[in-house]
């Protein structure tokens, strides 16, 4: 599926295993009032910009064997791949019983284990009486064309204290000082299927002063960033979760919403009651229906993810050059969160997802998932009845469809297709248990919290509001 | 400590290992308005029918070898003991590192684990215009007095699927279906130092027909509860997690708050962050400093607490005679929540509360908590440095100061002191970053959701509440 050497940079990606659709040209425009250097710009502006810094941090990543990588090795009593400190994240076996002890087998399958909680930190100044964000052309070595747009700060804990031995990380004094306001400090979980238990802190802060802007950094407006969310695969799944979490514009309604919040919640604690599902780390060679070779760790019916390993080259970062494994999906996911106006307020039909790696077990997720390569276990009740009517909507009925990327510092060119559909207003309000209509103000409260709201139905949540 | 046989039943109790606190008496009367049978009454209506229902509750627990548990055995690998049914729950090994994988080796302990979640319901009904809540006296092997006042349904889910082979649990179909008003459902967790990540399901279904109100149930008011909450041992543990749960009786407002919700709920984040224990699952053959005799698994220095085995004949329960594990604390613990006025609003001082089985590592705890006979290797920086503030405040700053039961189904004659005094107003608001200050209303906010505020915590904002 992955061969040989990827070169990042705008647009010139090879190798990967779905053809690049990214890096192909505004579909809306980015054009709010600018007025002082290291903001947005126009269109053209900012292409130049991003142009410039892809060209700077250009990478070279090569899929290495096992074996050649430093650092890590494959623990001799779990066969886990781990880091010879312990820290960063490793590769162990989970088992997965999707109804319980007392149920069928179920499925074993690798996750990654990457206990510590990293910030995910967007800095926020207000010029001319309008709110800017801080973002980053960062590089990563999963990223479709290398350079995304990222938070102004992404870094794991191991990045700041400094296990690394690179340099400091930029900025990143504003989010553990807490200097400035902040208008969102909130531990949000990322993918279920690929990580185990795994969140990351998401934070905006605001600041009176002007911090000094460095290379690959520029400050966006709000619309900005959402008229970018328009193209494939540029602002990176880490800008997309914090984005998703900060405060509504308007407060909040409950007015018009099909169910309360308490009934919304109600809901939620019922799905959990009832899921049954358990997950428990196994040592990696423990796990079957997966083989291991000296390149990869890969399902035997050749449909999720493999675990691979990769060298990366990347002159103009902290660390230059380093090695580490890397999940590889075999397939393009599919994200859709459909909606129908009840009663003159727009609604979203969001489901409990039961995922193997979630910190208890379900959180909300779009209408309808595919993740790459659906496992054979999968059980009936856990798939979406409503994929079909996704299938059967007319083409003008999708209010949003972007290829969008999952984190490049541990996925290999993981892409999602994320929609978002409008239903008829005969669309019945009846739907299975596993399901609810949530008002977009309903999913922000939640979003205050932890754990309720998944990182594919936040991506989802920050595309809708660029829907003007 | 705990030896031989103890009968349960109103004030009868012998054989613990605290003085008997309970049953002593109304402190405050609970006389509202009474229109119908079945509810609450006077004092001396109420305690005529409580002491009826103690005497036909009666119960007998004795304690017992392991070797004589029916169904119920140590796991010839693990040395777990467990239901050869793999269900109701299981005593494991808990290997805690509160610094994480590199820091000081930590300690182990023996962990009750319960993954299934449990209803624990309150119906609610209004009578002349007064909402009234349907309790139940109920007794529990391990109940101080034996009999207590419980939620109107107090199931595991072993209860309800049939695993006991009982009678039908009433009521329950209040709450499985959700008929009525659901004012409240949400899981909330147990003992983080007893149980690994356990929760109940907290629900309170208002309904507008009239139940029969069996044996043993009997409507009352808010404010009889609240009266009896200054009774020792009467209001179950179960009963006050709900009841804190409700929703507030004049809407929270922020204003006055000297922290924001989000500053609150950041707060929260940060410590979580910060927090790098790990506690881990390891087979209770592999804990160390504990020694298992024929009788009781008990720490060797005797501090914390001893996995014993009961046999209970309870003639008017549905499952008239079995024979179980319990956990017995070696003694009565503490928690305390001090509180301060700030710009003329009460602000409780809280804790960020790291607790080994936690699900998540830490909860929103009280002020100040002791745990039974706290074991050596708890890290000074997590005891509470408020406990001297306590020990130093005069009795007329003490609001309230009663001795509750923890829950009677796992813990034998566990007992804890509950504390709420009010502090100075020129006590200092600036605190360690492990405490914060918060608004009755922000905990209730926060009550809304699972995993913020620890069970200590909301039997003290239960107790809160009955403070006139």
């Amino acid at each position: 599926m992955v061969n040989g050497t990827r070169t990042g940079g705008h647009g010139t990606r090879s190798g990967g295993n779905e053809p690049c659709t990214g890096g192909d040209g505004p579909r809306a425009g980015a054009n709010g009032p600018r007025t002082s250097a290291n903001r947005a710009g126009t269109d053209a502006g900012f292409d130049a910009w991003f142009a410039e810094r892809a060209r700077v941090n250009e990478q070279r990543v090569e899929t290495i064997p096992f074996s050649a990588l430093s650092g890590w090795d494959f623990d001799p009593a779990t066969g886990d791949l781990r880091h010879h400190t312990g820290r960063f994240f490793s590769v162990r076996g989970l088992h997965v019983r999707p109804a319980g002890p007392g149920g069928p087998p179920g499925w074993s399958q690798p996750i990654i284990d990457q206990p510590e909680i990293g910030v995910l930190g967007i800095l926020a100044r207000t010029f001319d009486g309008v709110r800017h964000f801080l973002l980053q052309a960062k590089a990563e070595p999963g990223n479709i064309n290398g350079v995304q747009l990222s938070p102004t700060v992404q870094a794991t804990r191991s990045n700041y204290t400094r296990v690394h031995r690179g340099g400091s990380v930029r900025y990143l004094e504003h989010f553990t000082d807490r200097r400035g306001r902040v208008l969102v400090d909130v531990l949000q979980s990322e993918q279920g299927s690929w990580f185990l238990r795994k969140r990351n802190r998401n934070m905006v802060v605001e600041v009176d002063d002007d911090p000094p802007v460095h290379d690959d950094f520029r400050w966006f407006t709000l619309d900005e960033i959402r008229a970018l969310l328009h193209r494939d695969n540029l602002v990176n799944m880490d800008a997309r979760t914090v984005l998703s979490c900060l405060p509504p514009e308007h407060p909040a309604d409950e007015h018009g919403a099909l169910h309360s919040l308490t009934e919304v919640t109600g809901w939620f604690t019922e799905a959990k009651t009832r899921c049954e599902m358990t997950a428990e780390v196994v040592p990696l060679t423990g796990i079957t229906g997966w083989r291991r070779t000296p390149t990869e760790i890969a399902s035997e019916d050749g449909g999720r993810f493999r675990v691979i390993a990769v060298d990366v080259t990347a002159p103009h970062r902290e660390v230059p050059a380093w090695t580490q494994p890397m999940l590889a999906p075999c397939a393009q996911g599919l994200a859709a969160l459909l909606y129908r106006t009840i009663g003159g307020v727009p609604h979203f039909l969001v489901q409990a997802q039961a995922q193997e790696g979630c910190l208890d077990k379900l959180e909300i997720g779009p209408t309808v998932t595919r993740v790459p390569g659906e496992h054979g276990g999968l059980p009936a009740d856990m798939r979406s009845p409503f994929r079909d009517v996704l299938d059967s909507l007319s083409p003008d009925r999708i209010r949003y469809d972007r290829v969008q990327s999952e984190e490049g510092g541990r996925f290999f060119a993981a892409e999602t297709r994320y929609v978002i559909a409008e239903l008829d207003e005969d669309f019945p309000t009846e739907v299975p248990s596993r399901f609810c209509w949530a008002t977009p103000g309903q999913l922000k409260e939640l979003l205050r919290h932890s754990h309720y709201v998944n990182i594919e139905a936040r991506t989802l949540v920050a595309c809708a509001e660029a829907l003007a």
